[in-house]
């Protein structure tokens, strides 16, 4: 199992690396994890220019001696290229998992638009800096391996799922890179966004007609939520379900997923 | 002329329809403007329910006795009441102008995409609070009562134009309030929204095909922009010149509204 780890949006330190790579070794001698170097790289707000980001992602990508690509933290920016390295995606790359979740999540949404079956919603490297992040690095490499643990599918394992961040799913609805999520599980989480932020987002969700077409709505946590002042009134839970019960979209309760160590994972599609 | 105010989205304080109200009747005797008891309603993060809310924006709607629906402010909240209101409007109610900007966008693109012809893009009541805030309000009423002062037209005064924040364009589009942007100047501003937010929002409003078919864009300010760690190193307008640039829309340079006391005057459609 050879893991490549690029940076689509922003930039990891070294520190996060020789950690992750430190615990792989001791856990999993027979996963070995190659960072990129542009994960390093620091352009800005970005983890180097948009092309040097597509640059490095093609590359882990397109190389057929890579089993997986994690995304090496989440931030923003992978909107920036995802459509552009999408298109120029080779038949290897077609075989290989994708990682991450946050902003990552659009990324995983161009590729499962384009029919890539191991697109994965999951905990990523930069998590190990979490209070028991390495456990949620250890779930990933577990699971990687062949394990069957730490998984939130589907209600019955049948139903395909899907997950992404509130803030980022809202930015690319009608866009290039939207997938198709008729008939899904759809799990949605936040980090950092006042209540009336979230609100609007799932305004505009769940006014769109393919998440309309969702077999129904689970929200994992919604953490780090800034005051509101007023006091907003309503938990992130009552605000999901409100605008579910208006779009008549079934929601479906709690999905153990976030901005967190215990963040589960989620495979788009059939699980 | 008689102006309803109602406050779709968050109150105001007494003091500041007391301070319109003082102004309009030393500048324009002729005009009656009359606050309509919602405005001072608090219910959690909103001016009242739902509900109360949308009867208080009816009520004057479709009162006969009004030439004009004045937003009291912006703040967040009438993208919940927008599409109901709107249904619910009589022949009445197009006969009468609504105002405002910011939050208010919503129903102002309700609005225009009903057909409805006098939607407008200017100041509101709660901007006599802003530094020179008092002119504000004055370009408004000046420019009811038949002035032609104050106005940010299109190009060459014959290309439509529409107005909006750009978070809540953002958050409007694919829902059943986006009107039709086809061939329009679509002029943009924001407040208080980090450079990446910006530039994520820029990236959802250029990639949607409606917005694909405007006639260009032209920003507007974007105001009290948070510090971004690191520095995004781009201005408010190389992000929109970039966007733009992608998107093949032509990007024409700076409009003359904001969340400020200089915010003119943009009727949507033909000025």
């Amino acid at each position: 199992m050879r893991i490549g780890v690029v940076a689509p949006s922003t930039p990891i330190e070294r520190q996060v690396a020789d950690r992750v790579t430190a615990l792989a070794a001791e856990h999993h001698p027979d996963v070995e994890i190659v960072f990129h170097p542009q994960c390093f790289v620091s352009h800005k707000h970005f983890a180097g220019t948009d092309a040097e980001r597509a640059a490095a992602f093609l590359e882990i990508a397109n190389d057929p001696a890579f089993d997986a690509l994690w995304h090496a933290r989440g931030g923003y920016g992978s909107n920036r290229i995802a459509e552009a390295v999408v298109e120029r995606l080779s038949a290897a790359a077609r075989r290989k998992s994708y990682l991450g979740y946050s902003d990552a999540g659009f990324v995983l949404a161009a590729l499962y638009r384009a029919g890539f079956e191991r697109a994965v919603h999951c905990p990523m490297p930069a998590d190990i800096k979490r209070d028991g992040g390495e456990a949620a690095v250890l779930r990933v490499l577990a699971w990687l391996v062949g394990g069957r643990e730490g998984l939130e599918p589907g209600p019955d394992g049948r139903t395909p799922a899907a997950a992404f961040n509130i803030t980022v799913l809202s930015h690319l609805l009608g866009t290039a890179i939207e997938p198709d999520l008729a008939g899904h599980v759809l799990m949605l989480e936040d980090v950092s966004e006042h209540s009336y932020r979230t609100d609007r987002a799932l305004f505009h969700i769940t006014s769109s007609p393919n998440v309309r077409g969702v077999a129904g709505i689970r929200l994992g946590r919604c953490s780090l939520v800034p005051e509101n002042d007023p006091d907003f009134g309503e938990t992130e839970a009552e605000i999901a379900r409100f605008w579910c019960d208006r779009a008549g979209i079934p929601f479906l309760g709690a999905a153990d997923i976030g901005h967190d160590a215990e963040n589960k994972i989620v495979p788009f599609g059939r699980s």
